[in-house]
């Protein structure tokens, strides 16, 4: 799609020729703008006996605590794009370890890679979408003040050393789609 | 973004107040469409000591054999992704054994998801997007008509028993991202 065609596009939703779902489709020109699932990358970084966690600025779950994580963007690999969240909300420079899990909540048409990652300082503080970030014990996890349950599932999967050598990773716990 | 809004949305490209990125913005509400990597979900399917290849019928790549693989739709998860895209491309029922690799494409914006799988029986045949499919032993692979990198990057994971119990799971080979 060219950048002309993006300000002209009209589109309407209807099923293409040849195809089995409804679409978005240009009436101009025909161009179809598929709609895609998201892509969410993050990591469980640790410091020492510690995990970062980061209490979020924005909503949705303001003031509740997140992994690092977000979006992926266009053009980047799923590492560049864990290790970009961890600098944007937490300004952690990490290195990944391995993949953790692969979440699915087909609700939000969200996938989710998560890593292990070991921050490379324990020098972090909160980027522009939190409100602060701190370097947990397991014991002193706010466990009642999660966002989000895959965080949870994280969490849980990383302790018990998912993706670990000799270990598989993890999805999600079975029947759960990461509804409340 | 309401039907109505999909209508008569007139977008541009810029970079939106607190963000850092060139985004698709609708001139009259604001609203921002942002574009995401795109999920690719598939699988290697094994009947006994033979693979599945579908020679592709459509571009690119046509006449190229490659794995049964496409892209995930919305409110699907990247397991029934990838068993609708067997069941498009080759008729084949196919049980899940695990995560094999995620690789990333990044100068196609893709990540892919490709799993271990076993044919509940051999009964395969070409869908509308496959000139033929085929069950082939590793000596008997068309190495030379392969469709794309990752396609050989998953036979060789596979072949290597990348996510059988206590091996990892892989990703791109070190230094290749896709490119011919």
């Amino acid at each position: 799609m060219s950048e002309t065609a993006d300000r002209q596009a009209s589109f309407e939703r209807r099923v293409p020729e040849g195809d089995d779902r409804s679409r978005l489709v240009c009436r101009d020109c025909g161009y179809i703008a598929y709609e895609n699932p998201r892509v969410v990358v993050g990591s469980v970084c640790r410091w020492e006996d510690r995990v970062l966690l980061c209490r979020r600025a924005i909503n949705p779950r303001r003031g509740f605590w997140t992994l690092p994580a977000g979006y992926m963007e266009l053009n980047e690999t799923t590492a560049e794009g864990a290790k970009r969240e961890a600098w944007e909300e937490a300004r952690a420079k990490i290195e990944l370890l391995g993949l953790l899990s692969v979440y699915n909540i087909p609700r939000l048409s969200q996938v989710q890679l998560i890593y292990r990652a070991a921050l490379v300082s324990p020098d972090v503080e909160a980027g522009p979408e939190s409100a602060e970030v701190g370097l947990f014990e397991w014991t002193a996890v706010p466990w009642d003040e999660i966002a989000f349950p895959s965080v949870r599932w994280a969490l849980d999967h990383y302790r018990a050393g998912a993706g670990e050598a000799g270990q598989k990773i993890e999805s999600n716990p079975p029947g759960e789609w990461g509804d409340y």
